[in-house]
């Protein structure tokens, strides 16, 4: 039913196994037909787990199982389906995820503590968690190394591509590998594209100092991200390091060999962050905002976001219309420290306004050219500090009323 | 061009004349052809002025105007144009103001203090205040009681139909009378749909004790209102009073007398802004959100912005779906106290979830049928508190699209 996002990459990328991982996918029938929806990876014993997720009041049932099970640490079994959120189904949510933990752990051979979930699909529906009875077992058992892209095509919904990074980085005068994969269209409807990432590496690392790394690379990362404005019940993401590299884990966020594998992991996260505003629903245009010279970086960041939300900036660019009015709007409306008489606007490498006005030399001929462009930077001086941020996002067409006002009817 | 709202009044209300106020418009070719683009009040000496303005951190010159001008508490003139808002233009803009306070003190024989002025179009682009210059006497010479309508029109961008409203109120044994027009459309996009509102009454009301009224009478009206949650460069609300109802002026906001203008206020203002969520671009759909059992009246009116903002909230009422999903989810990113598993949903009459989950009775059938309905209530109960509001909004279509990416181009 769906075109290909005309954002999206031309292929998903090689991507390389990591050693502790295995990967199967399953025909679970929870909602679609004649596609997978069910993803299972098994990690071997000792994998490390860290996890952040959604700020939504409302989180989904599987949301607060994987918060629970995070204070042990450890990792040996990660469910995903797509299809049905298991979110906002009350007493019935609970037990769903309280069933399908057990079908893994004694697949698996584990204990329950070690399993870790993620639906995403409609919500409000009650996930029937007898689904994965039949195919619990072969999952398990069929599981296999570097299955990335069956992975990340199971965990889709609205998506129209899947979206996969990887690097690899020296640790400590060790090759270790990062894997990831990211699923997300219209970010973030809730009973549709959930924004879920999971990332698996062989470097060894401590709980603890993994979770402080993801926490700070998502900050840098998905963070930046949007496509609506709207979050997320479900939002997952998650990392495992099966240490299987070798070199004892890494126990202290000051590890020197941690340096290479923090701007790794940046990279991954980023790359993945960017393909998600890249299928963004009825996405156009690829959109980056740089704002410089705020009070400080979270300013920065706020405004970013301002200006990434605002649905007049995102139509305008939809339109190939340079209306830097309305980035102008944004700005003010952020709420953050601004002179209006120190801000400069450029789209891409054209300076269209400068000390709070049109810039004299501003052409409309060779602004309206460089709109026509699939990739646009729009870049705000704020001449107050040395606060900058960086966020991704896309065009707000057509498409996207089509796509969100037709589902579910 | 455009088609009135399917959401419009069948017409524009009858307004009585408020004494002491007369008006006139005039085409001055500020942007437009063939349509008045310029609205002038005059008031009578005496008369107390409030204003309430955006809280853009990049408002418009007219609005650093207006701010300045209202430490003298009287206003002479009101001097409103279409067609360019005068916004992000600088030490040009400035002198804009200047030249146009100049022209309708002159004209009216007061102080430049005494003049009050606001703009609305497309903004970055230069005022050219000279266009003033010829229809400015004219104005002043022709201005009669009473020309409600026109006023509204000649203030119009993409408005796609005159707004006001009006009430007549016992002042301490006199009857007194308020009537107001505003202009609004896409709310509140800065270069063709700032939100503007004026109000005159015949009241004796002091400058400080309407300031309060008007403030207070805001949080309750216009704040409550939303389109796309875009904030406008130019947002102005002014309210006027002549005194020529007799009586000495109200100096206190204890006066016994506002209990019944207090209530009027609020009655015009709400008119006023829901008629501006009507006119929504767009729209097809009226939107409201009631939201009850907030731990706090301000907690309530985040969560009912959260809401009313929600492109997946609105493209679903425009898709005629009751997606209470995107509720819960729009519920849980507010970030104000909620509680999943306490939370319930009525879409108009009918429950749609309760305790967290859908309604053990919960029919596709009753629900999609009320849907069809021109006007939605959507409301949600938190069940922790007496904290509640109410908000005003409308649907999100591709027409919305339409109208802001092809804007400008």
């Amino acid at each position: 039913m769906t075109k290909v996002s005309p954002l999206a990459p031309e292929r998903f990328p090689e991507l390389p196994p990591v050693a502790g991982v295995t990967i199967a996918t399953a025909e679970a029938g929870i909602r679609y037909r004649n596609r997978t929806d069910v993803m299972l990876m098994l990690f071997e014993p000792g994998t490390a787990v860290a996890g952040v997720f959604t700020r939504s009041r409302c989180p989904s049932a599987p949301v607060d199982w994987c918060r629970s099970a995070l204070s042990g640490g450890k990792a040996r079994v990660l469910v995903v389906n797509s299809g049905n959120a298991n979110a906002f189904t009350g007493a019935k949510g609970r037990e769903a995820t309280e069933r399908t933990a057990a079908l893994a752990a004694s697949a698996a051979g584990c204990s329950e503590g070690e399993v870790f979930l993620a639906s995403t699909g409609v919500i409000g529906e009650p996930l029937d968690a007898s689904r994965f009875g039949p195919v619990m077992d072969g999952l398990v058992r069929d599981a296999v190394p570097n299955l990335w892209e069956d992975a990340a095509r199971a965990i889709m919904t609205t998506d129209t591509f899947p979206k996969g990074a990887s690097a690899v980085v020296d640790f400590g005068g060790t090759p270790v590998t990062i894997c990831g994969i990211a699923k997300g269209a219209g970010m973030i409807a809730p009973d549709m594209a959930t924004m879920l990432s999971f990332v698996a590496t062989d470097a060894p690392i401590a709980s603890h100092v993994l979770q402080d790394l993801l926490s700070e690379a998502t900050a840098r990362s998905f963070n930046c991200v949007t496509v609506d404005g709207d979050t997320s019940t479900s939002d997952t993401l998650m990392a495992f390091a099966t240490g299987r590299a070798g070199g004892t884990p890494a126990d202290r966020a000051d590890d020197p060999r941690l340096a290479g594998f923090r701007t790794a992991l940046d990279t991954v996260l980023q790359d993945l962050a960017r393909q998600v505003a890249r299928d963004g629903e009825g996405a156009t245009k690829f959109i980056t905002v740089d704002v410089e010279g705020a009070e400080s970086d979270s300013s920065a960041h706020c405004i970013g976001l301002s200006i990434a939300n605002s649905p007049l900036v995102k139509t305008a660019v939809a339109g190939e219309d340079a209306n830097w009015g309305r980035v102008v709007m944004a700005v003010g409306k952020a709420g953050e420290p601004a002179d209006r008489d120190r801000l400069a606007i450029h789209f891409g490498p054209i300076r269209v306004a400068l000390d709070g006005a049109r810039d004299p030399s501003y052409e409309e001929a060779v602004t309206s050219a460089y709109m026509k462009n699939q990739d646009i930077t729009i870049r705000v001086e704020l001449g107050l500090g040395s606060g900058r941020a960086r966020i991704w996002t896309c065009d707000l067409t057509g498409e996207y009323i089509a796509i969100n006002a037709d589902y579910r009817s």
